[in-house]
């Protein structure tokens, strides 16, 4: 039974992995569809959500069962327990996705507000989170984690970078340029959630390896 | 064992109420800080977040236990690990409380930007779907819980009222109110994100209740 456990975890974390990349899809094509003011692109990006729901059930089902036929026992039961967390937190990166794909559609037929200043950047700051804090977890790397989550203040810098550039030199110089940078200010937020979500992975991943709470008391990372 | 068992199943129920007392309190706080524009309130909400923190960490290391040594099935296999799903929710409601605490710290110093429009009436959903949530998760009540999943609908809707009038009646036509306006958008968008983690906690006690995968499926509530 011992083998045949492993088997089923390495199927669970193939599950997750490619859950992840879907994710991490979805999160670039929210931003091509903004950068293009792209409509097809936005629909994709709300219909493949529908893909990543299923999957989420999907991973919930199989941890349900591997808890209830296999009964497994300390880091095994909470790579299962975790993974249950973690399929949740990659659903809600999938949404915030869908939610920046919403924001360009109150965008579409406006004339985009140039430069989109930092958002971009912190784009490719919320993919990297995403995709590390999953690396972390399926291979149980506490370093990666512990990476991931001193990132997370870069993210929160970015965004008030961003919020702060949107209201002084625009929002609060022309009033024309109002509905155009109230998106960008959302879409700004957005992302900064998902580095939160993916911060709560790499928690996640620090609790399973080291069976010790580093979550909220990031005072323990040194 | 079995009865055993059901001491320890209302032991964690108590622990998930408390919390969610506590989280409650957390999003009242919020909003009458900012309805008085009063720091001291701003400050206990940060403050008491980190109580809400240790909770989360509490319920996840009592779950962990009873996985481990009870090897529970079925009905109670399912409530402990959602146990560990809606702890995660309640710990989020709780920073957003705590991100609309910050975001009445931007607005210090200003004069408010009057009325609040909706945003009491989306504080007081909030909390309710909240509440609802939680009590329908410790009863097993399905039908309260999928009230809570249509109440959902009402939380957008109210969302994009404030956001529109924000927009269309002060950010667009006085360029002095921006600054006091993007903080009430975000506090309407903070808001909005609590309905969302309430219906998440509702999904998942339907799908306890009737073994059934609700979530992602609205279309099988009637």
């Amino acid at each position: 039974m011992e083998r045949h456990l492993d088997l089923e975890l390495t199927d669970l974390k193939q599950q997750l992995l490619k859950m992840g990349t879907f994710v991490e899809t979805a999160i670039s094509e929210s931003i091509e569809a903004l950068k293009e003011l792209n409509i097809e692109m936005v629909n994709n990006v709300i219909s493949e959500d529908k893909i990543i729901d299923e999957m989420e059930n999907a991973i919930d089902e199989r941890c349900l069962d591997l808890l209830a036929l296999r009964q497994p026992m300390a880091i095994d039961l909470r790579f299962i327990t975790m993974s249950m967390k973690i399929s949740t937190d990659l659903e809600r990166i999938a949404d915030l996705a869908v939610d920046i794909a919403q924001r360009v559609q109150d965008l579409a037929g406006k004339p985009l507000l140039k430069p989109l200043i930092d958002i971009p950047k912190l784009t490719n700051l919320a993919q990297q989170m995403t995709k590390d804090a999953l690396d972390a977890f399926v291979n149980k790397d506490a370093t990666l984690a512990e990476n991931v989550i001193l990132r997370d203040n870069e993210a929160d810098k970015l965004r008030n970078l961003v919020q702060k550039e949107l209201v002084d030199d625009y929002m609060s110089k022309d009033l024309l340029t109002v509905s155009r940078a109230v998106p960008l200010l959302l879409i700004a937020r957005h992302l900064e959630r998902i580095c939160d979500h993916a911060t709560n992975i790499a928690e996640d991943v620090i609790y399973m390896v080291k069976a010790d709470v580093v979550k909220h008391h990031p005072e323990k990372l040194k």
